[in-house]
């Protein structure tokens, strides 16, 4: 990873790119980061690569005119690669609705390297170009298929990739949740709320709320309560083989948060599923990263917390 | 304790009562429990003592006209005692009224014992029938003076015997909230919310979001972020003795609450303050108390809660 | 499980038993519970089986000799079952010993009921005799295979069932711990200690600790630290398909604890190593049975720990 | 205190030195730190001060000899002041021996600043002259004196600056220890350990195990339990104005430790008791300190520590 990117990695006798159809899709509804854009395009045009802007990421920058451009579902159809550059909200954002399409994403970043996004801008050339050429490890996230149920009818159905959550709205006291898990009978939980996480998701809200740190390998999801009445009420890691069932018994304006969606005025009764959906999110990494490496890095963890 | 309640407790030559008049009340706005409340009062005339319902306890339980009745204030200036038949709930909603008098409150339960309401219905009449007579522990508790200033200005204030919480509302994402206290900068937190909490309330929602036990002679309200974003965000217990005063900086929404009274719609730049009271409550107890009987009691202490 | 069991199990035509040669295991180094052995070779005889002691169980019980009696090796060779009477350290102790021969165990408890052993004695036939005829629910559960390494050498080996424990000895400070999964490196963690625990475990000293509970399902353990010094040093479930290795770096007196049985007196560079060992535990339980039921009984939810 | 110290502060017409005679303490036990030393006797020296090194500062850093000479007891006695040159160890280490003679301390810092030693050695000359000028914040710290109790008689006693700990030897299995405060039972805990911890010693290995953080003009300890089994024995903040007693009931090789002082060896029986000490730890900072200050900078709030 460490070659110099000053010089241009096309002139040197190296593997041809394996990602002939590249999309370029930058931070939501964002302006600003033209330039940025407009650079990684120079650059995989120089690589030889067919390179298209996602539709609102062209609307957005004024870049619209100057490149081809396709919306989402049909980047899914036609791309071999996305190539998202922002932080992992907008890596999350266009994951989930590229993962039906088995899509592989690369993320640059502009600022803080995330939990998924680990190419700086500065200096992108080099490891993208090495990805490219099929210098690469593949991580693999399960994403989770949730619903929202009542009298027996799902009302409202999506993708989550970080976390769904069931909680009590503005209004004080506690929501109490009935937790099923393949129609066997977990626990009455009374709680500010409830967390199901992701192993992508488990450093982020979960973690927050005292949930632990899942592998991306592990085939589970963590149930965390937040601020949960009962003490002995832990965190529990879950298979990611059966439905979780979350029934709202009681507590006023209950809402459900499906990654940063929200289906509030919940009723007594409704029903909020999870299940493993049958995609995942492919991510494209540099060869040699290391889940740990962006573990330590994101934590600070050997930088003495306390001293 | 244990001596037998169906011997009359008048016929033994004791001590006479130290509270004379004393005020009866029952569970707030509820109806039932009248019986309950006659048969109190039935036995403190029979101990000699004057006995008064408040107001709201009259009226909902259809005892309005057979007995005195006075309302709060009144109570506050012209009893020596109030009595509360119902749980912490109702303990804490009364004895935030009565502060200001100095009453002392003793609690009666007619359900699952509180963290102060500690004498139960069923037999009653020893241990009562001792606290008239002198025989008791005085338990006092702190109480917080609360309020939300807006532009410079003051625009709300009360008391809080539990906690005071400042968290988002229904929609998702954190609240961000700047801590001062004295003027001092402590932190910008970005959490759920967070709980300032009396020794009083320590062992409620401020122990849900993993918070410490303040025992009652502690002079500080211990500070528990609700789900933290920085993992070193730890409950800190702060001296009561100065000012803690919370801005909301970021996030939609917030709210304060008070106990169970809720200040909703804060605005950023809104600053709620916690001082300590001028006034404490006065709880009585059956001599041989203790708080650690009761912590273990309710906690559940040395009883295996996992094997 | 609910029919009388006053009623012979063996008068009513039923299924014949599906284990026809059963051993039998008391409470490890335990005298006394001999007439519950008793009890239950009766039982067991009535129902057609061939029935023997483990070679401990009479020795320590005053039974050998009345019985065919077998070592835990002859056991694994020929028996179709291990009845286990005593509680979940018993029934670990066993099963660790008995997991290379696949065979099943059940048990019996003539105290609390535990996590794994949950068959009341009072009242054991109809849910034995159920069990015995076909009627249960197979719980596999993962065992870890652990290893002591010094100068590139293997100087210890041992399979866990519960946890693998690192950690310091009886000085006072802190003992540093570099972790490795698969030779990647994860992190140095200054700690009093360092649980690796499988789903069993994680209801045991990694709950205490802080970690979450995994389900028996999860092919994963749980890492959690020990009071760690980095305050973001959170436990994390990692896969149990690789290798975990923690390095003693810094710290008097470490030991290694597997399960209880303890390797002292570790030097710097000493690693410790945990793998999925390629047998598991074989648990019955009654027809019906659910985890979730026996978590929720055990950790006392839904029983207002808090008020 | 930002003016530039590259101009002599004694060439400015300033307040003379409150504190006329000061004692200078190097890093306990260690050789090193000479230059440092000698740059801050010479500064003290130029500001008009009287100054004397403590004994095992000059044995061993071979300054015995050039200078004035005191053990700590004189120290006590005839010096205004004792300036550290260490990290909070050191302090600590120093500041429990002058406790008795309410001799003030102030710490330079050679490394990493800590949660006490605040003055960093580059630039120490105009914070120091600031000092001793009387510019400072007084920060008064609590001390604990704590014993323990064999058959009735106190075995042995000291002062703890940090924290009391009472735990497990290096054998595996938990401790059983009762305590009571002021002769009151308040719990029976099976743990690692438990920790009683000043406001000062909050910040240290009680924050590892969970406690909170206790501002030092809380007059409490707080007592947090080390991986307890029961999941609701959570850290309780004790008023320091009584006595805790804890005597261990079950477990093997039991230990207590005091600060880094360690007792071993305990018996069933032995009650180890920690109350408050006459003394206090006297702390002068530089003008303007604020304690919170110092946690956000040393628990690294406000950096996201999660992104």
């Amino acid at each position: 990873m460490d070659f110099p990117s000053a010089q241009p990695p096309t002139s040197t006798p190296e593997r041809p790119v394996c990602f002939h159809h590249v999309a370029v899709v930058g931070k939501y509804h964002a302006t600003g980061s033209r330039d940025a854009i407009e650079a990684i395009v120079h650059f995989l045009h120089g690589l030889g690569c067919e390179v298209t802007l996602e539709r609102e990421t062209a609307l957005n920058t004024g870049l619209m005119g100057g490149h081809p451009v396709l919306d989402v579902p049909a980047i899914g159809q036609h791309c071999d690669l996305a190539l998202v550059i922002g932080g992992d909200g907008t890596m999350l954002g266009i994951g989930r609705q590229l993962a039906r399409y088995e899509v592989p994403l690369v993320g640059v970043n502009q600022g803080r390297l995330g939990f998924i996004t680990d190419i700086p801008f500065k200096g992108f050339e080099a490891p993208l170009s090495a990805i490219l050429r099929g210098a690469y490890e593949e991580d693999r996230r399960s994403l989770m298929t949730a619903g929202v149920w009542r009298d027996g009818r799902c009302i409202f159905e999506t993708i989550a990739m970080n976390d769904v959550v069931v909680n009590r709205g503005g209004s004080p006291g506690m929501v109490e949740l009935r937790v099923e898990v393949d129609g066997h009978f977990v626990a009455n939980q009374r709680a500010d709320g409830l967390i199901i996480a992701s192993p992508t998701g488990s450093t982020a809200y979960a973690l927050s709320a005292g949930g632990p740190l899942l592998h991306p390998a592990i085939g589970g999801w963590v149930m965390a309560p937040i601020a949960p009445h009962t003490l002995s009420n832990r965190p529990i890691v879950l298979p990611s083989t059966g439905e979780i069932a979350v029934e709202v018994v009681a507590g006023r304006e209950a809402s459900a948060h499906f990654d940063m969606q929200s289906f509030t005025s919940l009723l007594h009764g409704d029903r909020i599923t999870v299940r493993r959906s049958a995609h995942t999110l492919r991510l494209l990494h540099p060869a040699g990263w290391s889940y740990f490496d962006t573990l330590r890095r994101k934590l600070h963890w050997n930088e003495g917390v306390v001293n």
